[in-house]
């Protein structure tokens, strides 16, 4: 069952002439929720902020952190998605002066994914679908997603739990809903995100729990030699954790000793303490 | 004064769970109307019909035209906008298998550009934002329309009534929300579309009607040095025409003898009749 709110109002609607629709003027967040709390609520938080002032979105995002709380502990297990908007616009792309923004949240149910991607590992589809390069909106959650949209249409066999994008010069990026990390020598490489793809939350709070606990990390170009030669390769987001890549066109890998290191550190970042 | 029709229903909202909102995933049309007519309909039908091919939008494209008519009949003079999404979506970027087009039309009045923009031309604001190039999605007028908020974020001085935006290599690809053409020696020339951009309408029907009339007409990559080069600028869009371009930085052109007759043909394409 779902339930919505549209700016604290419990309406499942929304103007047509919203900059949302018409723009995709805005951004949004997908929170896990596990016991009424948002483990990584600072990480969507920090995230959420960032790209209010990327793309000039004059939000309240205290009030925007309080709604969620609230909305969390209700909800108590599952999946928050907000949406914020630069909220009813005039004709035309200008920023309106007094622009209202519009905050949309939804409860879903979490996923169910198959317990064997976690267990086993995934294979992942090869896309077709470049991701462009645009560093005025790299790493951002923001609702301008066709290029994901036609990603994740190019397969719909269930063997791929996940698809790989690059970007136009063929370097890794990310999956279609996930983050990449590669393992050399024991060391964790991300793709650097300054051009294209979602900075993930979990992909933050792994960069940053993963060097506490004494791991070389790193964000660095990765090209496609580089991720078919690694010793193993994981994704990630904040609804699974970590699954394991098992498998890319005809290479194949074992699930790896640091993947599963990882995937036990994702665990325990998914049930902390909120942290707001 | 403002009337909007959603799925032909009277009504001014849509669901928040529509994949328009969440991802940008449809198309839009801004249609001028003049008696009742809309002159670059076999355009804009053209234009719509392309992007459902290359967004996978089942969209029932008779039906709306239809629609379309019957609402220019009423409006009498001004600007229909169509929006098509996607419809409601679950989670997640798949296309929904029985995803069911939404059609939203918002009619309004024609925008007041000052008479001087036709008249005298307009100097063109230097945009620092550089578009992307994405083949998949170039030339579609789709719901992702970051770059060009982003872009028309970048002034305020009303001195500037267009911006000038060129791709992430440098080169000239269109205005904000008009489309350029430059005249080199009596040829006409407008950018290559193929990567980034815009197709316009306007552009569209300008292409065809001038080589009909006999000018060397060529859609080619136009570097910044040659745009800077050439003997007369102007930019298109469908509801005003022409506008010459008189300045862009320190380099100022005179209103020349091609732009004139362009701008005449395009009010010629705009008070035509209905050629749906």
């Amino acid at each position: 069952m779902t339930a919505i709110w549209v700016d604290g109002q419990a309406i499942a609607t929304l103007p047509v002439q919203d900059r949302g629709l018409a723009y995709g003027d805005g951004l949004f967040e997908t929170i896990r929720v596990q016991q009424g709390q948002m483990p990584l609520l600072s990480f969507h938080r920090q995230r959420l902020t960032e790209g209010c002032q990327r793309l000039r979105l004059a939000a309240d995002i205290e009030l925007i952190i309080t709604e969620l709380l609230g909305h969390a502990r209700l909800l108590g297990e599952g999946v928050l998605k907000l949406i914020i908007t630069r909220g009813d616009g005039l004709r035309g792309y200008a920023m309106p002066q007094a622009a209202m923004v519009r905050r949309i949240v939804q409860t879903a149910a979490l996923p169910a994914y198959p317990a064997q991607n976690a267990e086993q590992g995934i294979a992942l589809f090869d896309c077709q679908t470049r991701l462009a390069r645009q560093p005025l909106l790299a790493g951002l959650k923001h609702l301008n997603r066709l290029e994901q949209v036609l990603a994740r249409s190019e397969w719909d066999d269930p063997a791929y739990a996940e698809g790989l994008l690059c970007d136009e010069q063929g370097d890794v990026i990310e999956g279609v809903f996930s983050n990449l990390f590669i393992v050399q020598q024991g060391s964790l490489i991300t793709p650097d995100l300054s051009q294209s793809g979602v900075a993930g939350v979990m992909r933050a709070a792994l960069l940053q729990a993963a060097a506490q606990q004494g791991f070389a990390v790193q964000v660095a170009t990765v090209s496609r030699a580089q991720l078919l030669a690694a010793d193993e390769v994981f994704c990630c987001n904040s609804l699974y954790g970590v699954w394991p890549v098992r498998a890319l066109c005809d290479r194949t890998w074992p699930v790896g000793p640091v993947t599963r290191k990882i995937q036990a550190l994702a665990q325990g970042l998914m049930v902390g303490s909120c942290e707001a």
